[in-house]
């Protein structure tokens, strides 16, 4: 057992401090990974602050991880010390039901294990996220990063940000002659208009702040439009290949599932806890629409992101800061005042 | 241009009663054919009783009709006189569109010609159903009947009925190995339980009724869920791959979706006034499960569907009437009490 520094919710309510627990030691399967970087969630805050139930505080958020690999044991082939890697939402699953047959681990039909808010299959003990010095992870969950180094920060909220949005973009075929919609500037969003836009499609930005035209076009977008502009969301009926909405806050999908062309799919991948309200039949039966949801991603397109990514250049735009200012980062995340997704320089962390 | 004697309402109120009218004169690509059997839809109450607005009175529905050709223009090849022949809910379409060059001219972008509720393009005049003794139209909406002439009556409901289930259950690929459900059990729903059978998926029938179990159990359901029975719907949560509703009432589309498998879609063919209640996002968002609509079916895909069913020995479920009862059928369709499909005995009409 090795032991790790790490910075926990002891409470829903108290500010975040310092917290030290045991990593199980190394099986032969396993990874070490000394965590250089750590994106920050919205599920992080969801979590820590027991809005998804009792997390079992103290708790430790974080599954955007970047790392240089510490060790690894004997049964270990892909990996080797000094390696850099990532860990994304997941670090196991059941292994043999169909989605984990299929490389869809996140849909695993007997359930994956969180990166947090899971119970370890090896020791039974709670998972302790990325805000922490180090993790022990089976080595088909850790993914190889090829990014430059000096980009790691950056490359941390791809591990769930950005496979969130290439898994829809890649399943339902986004790619040059395609016109794709992603709904919210985020930091899902900034990420899916990166992505879609290197993928060749013909990217619009939803957006309900004006202000926001520039930064999008910067990002990706081919062209902007303001979702509360009926005469311009008119102008599109029909046109959509695929949308993705990043939105969870209940809004109405007739608005989005008209802007879809005949099969076209309008695919949700936040869920917030009030449902939205429901397209008209007629909207969906009238051009074979769909809407679907969609959840991260699976190991191997995580990886198959990474490659594209480091290829094309793409990382997150983010705001580094020290694990102390985790508090103060919530609640300017929730203000949407952040440049889009905020990123743990773990080396803050507090050594004892 | 020919007289012909229809059933026709002239006004939303007034019962159904004799109106004749003009069919066009025979164009070099049209097909006349004497009406012998026309089933009733409930589109034909909405359209009849001004329910989807105006339909310009007096109107003629009907777009379930089964007939025997009696003349062809000169360039028409694929039809001759005394073919047995089937017309259903469209007499034309654009041609030239992505939708109709795919052979899915029900999605046709710059519109379809209803069968009624439409307007002819060669005389700019309205389109008047199948509660009549004959009518012309264009080769290309002609299908081609192969079932024995004495099934013809209840062949009528396949070319609206029948097509409607047909068209999602092999987009969505419904067969050997498949789960598929269907969720109503009336003149769609049972038309679903006969061609997902003969599919050869598994079938459950959804019903509110237990007194339908027997009968839906003949119809081709393997199991027949009671839908107000929690326990029974759990049990078969995450096991569907497609489950196609064909209630238009409102609905928590949760209670179906939850019962889809991964990657599994439910498909609403029925769309009345009021929305559905959406399912919670993270019920699509866990297991990537879809919400689609469906609209009839193409005219190749209803030919397929046609000799499918000739094949099978596969007819509607019918109760024929004369056409002097269609008001009464109109009252007793809406309260359910029919099995499973009115159908117009065409010899029935008035001949002045």
């Amino acid at each position: 057992m090795t032991t790790a520094n790490a910075w926990a919710a002891h409470s829903a309510q108290s500010p975040f401090a310092h917290f030290s627990f045991q990593r199980r030691a190394l099986e032969p399967q396993d990874v070490r990974i000394d965590i250089l970087y750590c994106g920050i969630c919205h599920s992080d805050v969801h979590f820590a602050r027991g809005e998804w139930g009792d997390p079992r505080y103290p708790c430790v958020p974080g599954h955007e991880i970047v790392g240089r690999v510490s060790a690894v044991g004997e049964s270990v082939t892909r990996f080797q010390p000094g390696d850099l890697v990532g860990v994304g939402c997941m670090v196991d699953s059941c292994g043999h039901c169909p989605s984990c047959g299929e490389g869809l681990e996140q849909y695993c039909e007997n359930g994956l294990t969180g990166t947090y808010m899971g119970v370890e299959a090896q020791t039974g003990l709670p998972t302790y996220g990325g805000y922490s010095d180090h993790i022990v992870v089976r080595e088909n969950f850790v993914l190889r990063i090829n990014h430059k180094p000096e980009d790691l920060p950056a490359v941390a909220p791809l591990l769930c940000a950005g496979i969130t949005m290439w898994s829809p973009l890649r399943h339902w075929h986004a790619g040059p002659g395609k016109k794709v919609g992603i709904v919210g500037i985020g930091g899902l969003g900034h990420m899916g208009l990166k992505l879609a836009h290197a993928l060749g499609a013909h990217v619009a930005a939803f957006t309900r702040s004006e202000g926001k035209a520039g930064e999008a076009r910067k990002l990706g977008a081919d062209e902007v439009i303001l979702s509360s502009d009926e005469a311009r969301m008119a102008e599109h009926r029909s046109s959509f290949d695929l949308i993705v909405s990043t939105v969870s806050a209940p809004q109405d999908l007739d608005l989005y599932s008209r802007l879809l062309k005949r099969d076209g799919t309008l695919v949700l991948v936040g869920a917030g806890p009030e449902r939205h309200v429901a397209p008209a039949a007629g909207t969906l039966i009238g051009r074979r629409r769909s809407i679907a949801g969609s959840a991260i991603g699976g190991i191997a397109e995580t990886q198959e992101m990474l490659d594209f990514c480091a290829e094309h250049g793409i990382t997150a735009d983010i705001e580094l800061i020290p694990v102390q200012q985790v508090d103060d980062a919530y609640t300017r995340m929730l203000a949407s005042d952040v440049k889009y997704r905020f990123v743990i320089d773990n080396a803050s962390l507090p050594t004892t």
